[in-house]
């Protein structure tokens, strides 16, 4: 066995997103083989994020600043707020570079199954920014999913009578895909054929 | 897009054998959301190890103590020495708890194509080692590749007229298989069916 150390590193290496035991172990070799050119590197890279990590409190992105890089960035078109169930969402449709707008991240998605209610997600603050005046356009872009679908469907409701054109995703989208997961190509498309709600 | 910091730590994170971009940027996604059960535990660990990680001087065992706990383990057999291509194989030999004895690293094999010399190889220090008395057995444990058994060839030359008994293991193993990627079963009735040299 390697040193409780290693192991212990190895353990939190393999609770990752894609990495099981057998491939945490592969990366912790490598890190340990190029201590200066990779190890050293990605603990630079992960403290610098770990110490000035925040939630914006303005669309609920996660970045190193707050209000983050897209909220203050007077470039992007404040009048159209395009709304996704998580952080993933965001980064997913901003890579594709094709929403000039700004975003809302809800948090999650209704789920009777998992006991989420309304007032666990950020739709009332999401309310709160709409009433408040200068947006012309909500793009809902919840997945494609029934729970993404009934909580679109809800904050249709919420908004109504507020004057803000509701739009969403064309539903070029395959049935049961997370937005996450979907090439640029995909992406771009839905975007392009969003259509108006109700 | 995420902030460039963020975007740093997804680069760095796709470095990693079998990470790519899209999975490291799940995994900073995961982080993120949990920072204090994930990231926090994850920096620690990562830092305890890049802080202490030091090279055995005796077995080339990377670990964080010099000698490592290996070779500083009184109840293993300083008898028997397993000799291996990389950390990498010690560790998942030494994972089977198969092996009572102590080990000696390579640093990898010998390759006319890559131009890895016998001099780039921890060989010499190998040869002192068993030159310097009380080792009964090598077993060589190099991969059932072309490049592993011409290294262990050459080994075998290098220590004969020394006191000392050669075996190597079973090829149970698959041909062209890489000891890192073998179950336990495998690497058990390899080891167990191990034979001498020559
Ligand atoms: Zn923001
Ligand atoms: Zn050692």
């Amino acid at each position: 066995m390697a040193s409780p150390a290693i192991e212990a590193l190895v353990q939190q290496l393999a609770r990752l997103p894609g990495l099981g035991p057998r491939s945490a172990r592969r990366a912790v070799l490598h890190l340990i083989k190029r201590r200066e050119t990779a190890f050293a590197p990605l603990l630079t890279a992960l403290t610098a994020v770990h110490e000035t990590l925040v939630t914006c409190q303005t669309c609920g992105n996660v970045d190193t600043s707050d209000p983050c890089g897209i909220c203050a960035d007077p470039r992007r078109d404040a009048r159209s707020i395009c709304v996704v169930e998580e952080v993933a969402d965001l980064w997913a449709l901003d890579r594709s570079r094709l929403f000039p707008g700004k975003y809302h991240v809800l948090g999650g998605k209704l789920s009777a199954l998992d006991g989420v209610r309304p007032e666990d997600l950020a739709i009332e603050p999401l309310v709160r920014r709409v009433a408040a005046g200068g947006v012309d356009e909500v793009v809902l872009a919840m997945n494609a999913t029934l729970e993404g679908q009934t909580t679109a469907h809800y904050i249709t409701d919420r908004l109504e009578g507020l004057p803000v054109r509701l739009t969403q995703l064309a539903h070029g989208l395959p049935v049961g895909g997370e937005l996450d997961y979907l090439d640029e190509g995909t992406l771009a498309q839905a975007l392009r054929a969003r259509r108006p709600v109700g």
